[in-house]
């Protein structure tokens, strides 16, 4: 229990995509390495740290150490408290809808003019019986003498039944000295035997004016393999993207999967298009 | 004794500063990943390396392997040798009066124009009964057709006591075709049951002028709780900076402290604050 | 045989260069660290990753995640086919007859306009008795509407022989809408008792025109101790560069290594002369 653990995920693919020119490449799937681990404090209480950094095993970029999450805190049965980067809540609950591995999101938080990550946050996580929330606030750490300091603040609240779940989601995001950009999220997921469905509305409130945006995703497991079918209608106002994802999965073990994926995004005035044949491998 | 260690700290705080603008920020304090191990060559010798990295877990610079120390070397009974980057021993004997997480020094290297780390370093250290000595020679690698290169030294030796330790140390920082900039330094510090003491005088001659700080650290210690209180006291001549720090600290277990920190730098005008309160964990 | 294995190696050496000026440096040596581990998918079938990263443990560079090699693949009784980055077919059968440290080539590749390590790459290699081939594609991913993208294949066989192999490999690096770089290189190697010996002839035909380059190697092992003498002679054509390094070993277990070498190329008008005395350290 207060091990050390090194894991990571090496995920790559061969991709034709159509966005730009037409090309052939190798593509790298959210390749990972991270450190994690927590210690026994007694009377259940837990210190955790986590620093998990992306790689880019295709072309290796220049890289900072816990690009994706780094976080060190305190856990009990009041819950955990953390100080760090990561995540935010409402990112994490458009990925309770987004079992696709080349998009990390299957769009919402695209649109929403919310960070996918925060930096310098504290966050609380709890649980009660069959609800979990999380409460995330970034602070900007740019004040100056006349603008106060950018913030984000995202939280979300799930419940969780007997093969059910439905969820919301809120994530305001204030740059320095300007109008909040917010954004709501309500969604539900079901698994019916091998069937699993989900779906999820979004509203936005932004610089980019007030917009809803709705998801729907249908998939089926059938032994090691799974086929996952996404899309998302964005709202007629902003007309400038509607999104099809298919998936299609087979895992060698539990770390190890060859996928294939297509997604197709209409951006306005044709659709970008792209296929990818990967390995995701874990340890 | 040939295995490879993983190890590090990941230490954040919340911060509020008056330096600049008053702010609440999340702020890193020292975090870093290493791996360290060494290998038995027998005969009483051993082969060693290090290499630890700075990490900011609460923003994800852009970061460099080894960016705080990096060494491979050989010791035995004759002491160690390395070569490398790292702390010089002028850093390391004004660490001996800091106890504090936040400000990696209370100061005296701050003004001193020594390098806190020394980038392609051969250094040796050794133990001659109670006294220990270390020696790092810095090589420059900037000469040119018309300059030699930079070029630093730093020594420090150590005595320790029944329960105290008397230090000194030097430090050459000699940029090519310039004068050195050197810094004297001699301290003591002593355990007189749960309180401890110390204090230091540098002396500094360099392109700054010469210069003499005093550092003096009071702090008790009470089971779980410790308590530290520090100042300098800057050279009249140069009026720019004096500096007072308190802490406190509360250790969960070995490995976790709750800490909260007080610094106040007086630079010239008026005074910075800053005001952290923090978890500190390594593993 | 699930196991993550973390490795590496920490080089350095004091290194007397004449290179641009006479300088004393301390010379970091291809130091790495790295993480690897395969699994057993069962049916002869496993999947394996490696992801290692350079580092410059005496002045720490900022580093990239991967920047030496990084793979995710499968392999069985057909071989291995992997996805990522690393050294080319090419590249690996010039090192054949480099058992050097401080040039990680005895310098084929350097004048055969081929990439040392090649990006966005798809790799098999498979043994067939006493032959292993290697074929490596890497796409160019700078495709434009105007332009085809760049490609670099790369390939190797060799014949392994009761203390001797001979091998050749091709490269042929062809910029986006310009002439294809070719490269081909035949050598063989010969261990007969203590004595080592290898020789390989290089040509060719590129921007720089076509060119026949030499290079012979002889070494002697006695014990831990290694001595061993490369030279490269270039095409008169070229009249740019010649080659001659020596290297003394002396091995304190199997991790660890002193060395000494001694480098002389011929620039044009000059000898650059290197001479390096370092420390070598596996883990």
């Amino acid at each position: 229990d207060n091990e050390v653990v090194l894991y990571g995920q090496v995920n790559l693919g061969l991709n034709i995509t159509t966005a730009g020119t037409d090309q052939l490449k190798v593509s790298n799937i959210s390749s990972r390495i991270g450190f994690k681990g927590q210690e026994d404090l007694g009377g259940g209480m837990k210190a955790f740290f986590k620093v998990e950094t992306g790689i880019g095993p295709d072309s290796a970029p220049a890289s900072s150490f816990g690009s994706r999450e780094a976080w060190v805190g305190l856990k009990g049965d009041f819950g955990s408290v953390g100080l760090g980067r990561g995540k935010t809540p409402y990112t994490l609950a458009t990925e309770e809808l987004d079992p696709f591995y080349f998009n990390e999101s299957l769009g919402l938080t695209n649109t929403s003019m919310s960070n996918y990550r925060a930096n310098n946050s504290i966050r609380y996580d709890g649980e009660f019986g069959p609800v979990s929330v999380a409460v995330n606030n970034s602070f900007g750490e740019d004040k100056t003498a006349g603008k106060n300091a950018s913030n984000e603040i995202s939280a979300s609240v799930k419940f969780s039944g007997q093969g059910f779940a439905v969820f919301g989601a809120v994530n305001s995001n204030k740059p320095g000295g300007a109008k909040a950009n917010d954004a709501y999220l309500v969604g539900a997921s079901a698994n019916i035997g091998d069937l699993n469905l989900g779906g999820a509305v979004q509203h936005t409130d932004d610089a980019a004016g007030k917009n809803d945006d709705v998801l729907l995703l249908v998939g089926y497991t059938m032994g090691n393999a799974s086929v996952q079918l996404g899309g998302i209608v964005y709202d007629e106002d902003r007309k400038t993207k509607d999104q099809v994802t298919a998936g299609f999965y087979y895992s060698l073990s539990k770390r190890t999967t060859i996928l294939t994926e297509y997604t197709s995004n209409y951006v306005g005035v044709k659709n970008d298009n792209s296929f990818i044949v990967g390995l995701a491998h874990s340890f």
